[in-house]
């Protein structure tokens, strides 16, 4: 089964889990669609292609903790949408979640997709419990206080504020996560694989601060210019579109090289380029490579 | 140690380790304003009173289940005290958290609250995995989807609603999720205990309708006529206050029936009509006794 078929598999199966009985059917409506049909689904795959390459057999624990990474990850968009945040009025080509369904049925879908990403990752732990301490540690590192996601978008309240570490925490945190998520689901000490999912995270952040800067709305389905417009930390506002270029494909190259030692080492390091490369918009790309 | 010094001390555990590294600062001050000083701290000291009835000897577990229960009610506050649900200007009689840190902090703060809670408990059951699937499907199912308090705040959102399944999701469900984790923390079957924590979390909810609409402002710490104000589901408005009264009354019985076998069940009866008698407002108690 293809990466993005598993992911999928999950998700529903995450989705399902949640409706069942008698739900709020505003809420469950809201969840379903901040999660589906979803993007490109990165992190999760990132997860599974780390389970893989470390060697897992059996991915049913790996899925489960892709789909809990997706399940946050989807969760904090819905937040950082809101009208106190971003106000956005478009994610992934469609209205954000608030302005479809309201700001407290938004408010409420985050709320219920962080908690149903660690009911999920418990379910799909349920015959090796041995591993879900880890994997509930890894997972709450990678979201929580004090260097996850939320303590990232936390860093956008305070007065003065250090690019990267704001970005380790907001991007790098959940792919740290989730590279960290495949190894542990796989039975294998997941230490190594933190360096290599933070710095495809800081390669993901800084290719979304080139698209912000020069990618095409449409082809991205959300608004570009944002960063600016909003006066957000940007390593194309600190360095230029040229310099953000650079950085990137410098980091690309970090990436590959920090896969740790693993059976799948090198056709991981291959689908990090092929990856990384289709990051940043479609006219830029040769000078990235 | 006392019940109250045990979830104290889980509770400042769990801020210390959120504040670990370098957490934002206004963040990690949001988090730690909305969990203590605390309130009665009835959920999380259920918790631990299921567990030693249950005959638990090391309180460890349970100690850090009832912190996160604590932790998941915290947040549930923040979330709806913000202006888009309640708009709420205090809370134990101090400012909300939204009106001393902003919205932003505030929708961050629920969140890295519920993460933690996660956190707290994987923690707690480090040594005993064997524990933790079932302490966090519990914890999920108390705070989440289909039936959990997100659940109960989604109803208010819909256009037409059950009181009763409304406040059984809203408040029950957590009730019931403080008791079940106790046995959970003890080893001991949960299933049994969660008709208990329903049954109390419906006392609680009826008491609670009471108190807004008899109780004195200065003594609950939070504004009073909230429910009727908001044309809130309550048993007040539909049953009176007389009604309401004695509706508390059979509830506090029931609830003392329904304590299943178990080495300290005579105490633990003892203790829940002790506490129940002190939920409503004072000049009331003689009538719900």
């Amino acid at each position: 089964m293809e990466a993005a078929s598993l992911v999928e598999r999950s998700l529903l199966n995450a989705l399902a889990f949640a409706e069942s009985g008698n739900p709020p059917p505003g809420l469950a409506d809201a969840m379903r669609f901040a999660v589906l049909p979803g993007g490109a689904w990165v992190r999760p795959r990132l997860c599974l292609a780390v389970a893989k390459a470390c060697g897992a057999q059996d991915l049913q624990v790996a899925e489960g903790a892709a789909a809990a990474v997706e399940l946050l990850h989807c969760a904090s968009l819905v937040h950082d949408d809101l009208p106190c945040f971003d106000d956005a009025s478009s994610r992934r080509g469609r209205p954000s979640v608030h302005r479809l369904f309201g700001e407290r049925l938004a408010v409420l879908a985050g709320d219920a997709l962080i908690v149903l990403a660690f009911q999920h990752v418990a379910r799909a732990a349920a015959t090796r419990s041995d591993l879900l301490v880890g994997l509930v540690l890894t997972l709450g590192r990678a979201v929580g206080m004090p260097n996850g996601i939320v303590a990232g978008q936390a860093w956008e309240c305070e007065p003065a504020i250090d690019t990267e570490e704001y970005q380790r925490c907001k991007t790098a945190a959940l792919f740290a996560g989730a590279a960290e998520l495949g190894a542990a689901a796989a039975g294998v000490d997941p230490a190594p694989w933190r360096r290599m999912g933070e710095v495809l995270g800081a390669c993901y952040q800084v290719a979304d601060d080139i698209s912000d800067a020069a990618g095409d709305e449409a082809v991205l389905g959300k608004p570009v210019g944002r960063d600016l417009a909003l006066g957000r930390p940007s390593m194309v506002m600190d360095h230029g579109l040229a310099g953000a270029l650079v950085h990137f494909g410098r980091l690309v190259d970090a990436c590959a090289d920090s896969v740790p030692p693993c059976p799948g080492r090198a056709a991981m390091q291959a689908q990090l380029r092929v990856e990384a490369a289709r990051l940043v918009p479609e006219p830029l790309r040769v000078v990235a490579a």
